[in-house]
């Protein structure tokens, strides 16, 4: 494909030249971050499904998790494959883009055209690499607002999203409680657990020992880490799925063959699938990308902003949130979501929490799951009816 | 450390001299393997504790588990640490050496002296390395049973062990049981799940990524694949523990600063934690040995060797059995240990069960945990008592 053959070379197509919208602020419009380091030049590439209606009161923004992009519910132009979401996101689907104006955007320290450390920098031409300052949640956020100030949207009707996408939603409805008429955090948490913590550092440290790493600087030597990063995402991608479904899914089938092979070749079902998923993953991922939104989930503790007070963050909040967990998700469990109802309860917001029963573990929520889709759909035809917005079809 | 350092080097050190006892196997008594491939010549190295007594009926053969070792009870000749059973092996312990005569094996496929493939090939020169069959638990246990052959011991008291241990530990109940006068099997499992061939295949990849590993001939080479070996360490360091823990141990707790860096230095505490244990373990485990012993944990399906009954692998036992789990392990959950209880149910064998309430994840085996040190001292007395052998300070 040459996508992404350009993702993977010299060029390093998506990261400079996306394919969707993109927004290029001037060197005058920096994006400050946490760690006190102005980015510019700062893109941000950006997706969207649907119309603005006249008073700007439809917009849904959607947040991506750790490997996710802006390619939300169009043909993925690296994969070739739907977007992440299309279960979730379409016309008639229950974020309806017959309805809703939906926004994505590629988040900072990203790999497909928001400015990360794949991107360009103008003043070198020289990839940012590890030059890009480390990226936090809230600069994730904050790039979000630029582009929102850009498209002239003063509210957003809905901000949702899974994972780390969660996060974001829950930073969004700190940050800018007036700003958010609703949210829906989705298998989150407000902080990133010891354990997740433990299995990002693992990740990074496979990269970072990838001799082709070559201490971030790999492009300028027409190499790629893409052994650590194969191996960074199938332990990753073992904390996506539950027991229980890996049992379903594999058990201890072996793969084309009768018996074992008493070999180290892939035996077993399960492990071809893994290693599947590590050969595909760096197709279409960056190695610096990857350490640099670990970091930011690793850093994320909302209720450390806020005097340790969770609750403080969402004081007096008028958003209405849906609180969204899956009962055999080990990496976001719903105890986390509990904590965030809980502050949410104690900061007096207006808060629905849903635990979804499925074997599907923590993708769970970018998957299928009929409950997942008509909860969705119910909490965002309320909050439309309150918010004043048509039905669908109605004439306006 | 003089050991760690032939352990590293050419000589291999442990591999070929271990600091314990020895037998080594003329080439005519060779190791059969299920692979079908014979071992010659075998060597096994061994640690005993205690004396064995004149009818020879106080044995106790403990199974160590992944990266265990025949050390037990005395200082490591490698990490010069106390053995790693010291809270469970010794006088007056639960497995008290006064009164039991305790025998430890290095298992086949190890590196600390009994044949593995950091092992010199006498035929060759050179190390086994990959030319070694790969290994399973039935392996590990027949190569045990030479072992206690050539002791002259005809029925083991006890055999015990947690993890791998307790795999070999159903094994050897299975396969012998009339060798077998009472059985422990702490955190096993009857057979190895799919997340568990998962996490095992991401720590494979992880040596097979490393350059240095150089398709399994690094010995050879002068080198050693220390980073990808570390990175398979980090990875199941996480499994072996429990997201309570390590919330309780760790938190977000940051690595003497008052902080965040914003850069990928490990300013977690947790980061740091687990950048030593993979450091520190690259200095006393062979790479390779990782991969035959991970190998036979993956391969272990008790059942299916009895046409898929794990009751059958069971049936008419005389074996009196203690199964021990763990509420926080998830690694080998309680689930797991009722399935073993079910099927020895089912075969009329004698069981007792115990789950102990612990936030130690699956590593509570190797702590010190009072109510498994009560339980095992428990259930030895008893068995001694219906053995017929005398209480510690009885008149012999």
């Amino acid at each position: 494909m040459g996508q992404t053959a350009n993702l993977l070379g010299g060029g390093r197509g998506e990261a400079d030249d996306p394919h969707s919208l993109v927004i290029r602020f001037p060197e005058s419009e920096p994006l400050t971050t946490d760690a006190g380091v102005d980015i510019f030049p700062l893109t941000i590439a950006y997706q969207t499904y649907g119309a603005l209606n006249a008073d700007k009161s439809n917009a849904v923004l959607i947040c991506h998790a750790l490997t996710g992009d802006q390619h939300v519910a169009n043909v993925n132009p690296v994969t070739d494959k739907p977007g992440w979401w299309s279960t979730m996101v379409g016309p008639g689907k229950p974020i309806d883009t017959e309805r809703y104006f939906v926004i994505c955007s590629n988040v900072v320290g990203g790999c497909m055209g928001s400015t990360g450390p794949a991107s360009t920098n103008p003043r070198t031409g020289q990839p940012f690499g590890l030059e890009l300052p480390v990226i936090t949640i809230r600069d994730m956020v904050r790039a979000q607002a630029k582009l929102i100030d850009h498209l002239g949207i003063d509210q957003l009707f809905c901000v949702a999203g899974g994972s780390m996408g969660g996060m974001q939603v829950l930073q969004w409805a700190a940050l800018f409680p007036r700003r958010v008429f609703c949210a829906m955090p989705i298998a989150a948490a407000a902080r990133h657990s010891s354990q997740n913590i433990a299995f990002h550092e693992v990740g990074r440290q496979a990269i970072m020992a990838d001799p082709e790493w070559r201490g971030g600087r790999y492009f300028e030597n027409n190499v790629r880490p893409t052994k650590g990063l194969a191996v960074a995402r199938m332990a990753a991608h073992i904390t996506y799925m539950s027991d229980e479904a890996l049992h379903r899914k594999f058990g201890r089938k072996l793969q084309d063959r009768e018996s074992p092979t008493f070999s180290f070749d892939a035996d077993f079902q399960i492990e071809s699938y893994l290693r599947h998923q590590g050969s595909t993953f760096v197709e279409r991922f960056d190695a610096n990308s990857y350490l640099y939104v670990t970091r930011a989930m690793d850093y994320f503790d909302l209720a450390a902003d806020y005097g340790g007070s969770l609750a403080n963050a969402f004081k007096g909040s008028k958003t209405r949130f849906c609180i969204v967990s899956f009962t055999s998700d080990w990496l976001f469990p719903t105890s986390n979501s509990r904590a965030i109802v809980h502050a949410l309860n104690a900061g007096g917001a207006s808060v629905s929490f849903v635990e979804i029963d499925t074997d599907k573990g923590h993708d769970a929520f970018l998957l299928d799951v009929p409950e997942l889709l008509a909860t969705t759909r119910g909490f965002l035809e309320s909050a439309a009816r309150a918010r004043g917005l048509p039905a669908p079809g109605a004439v306006k």
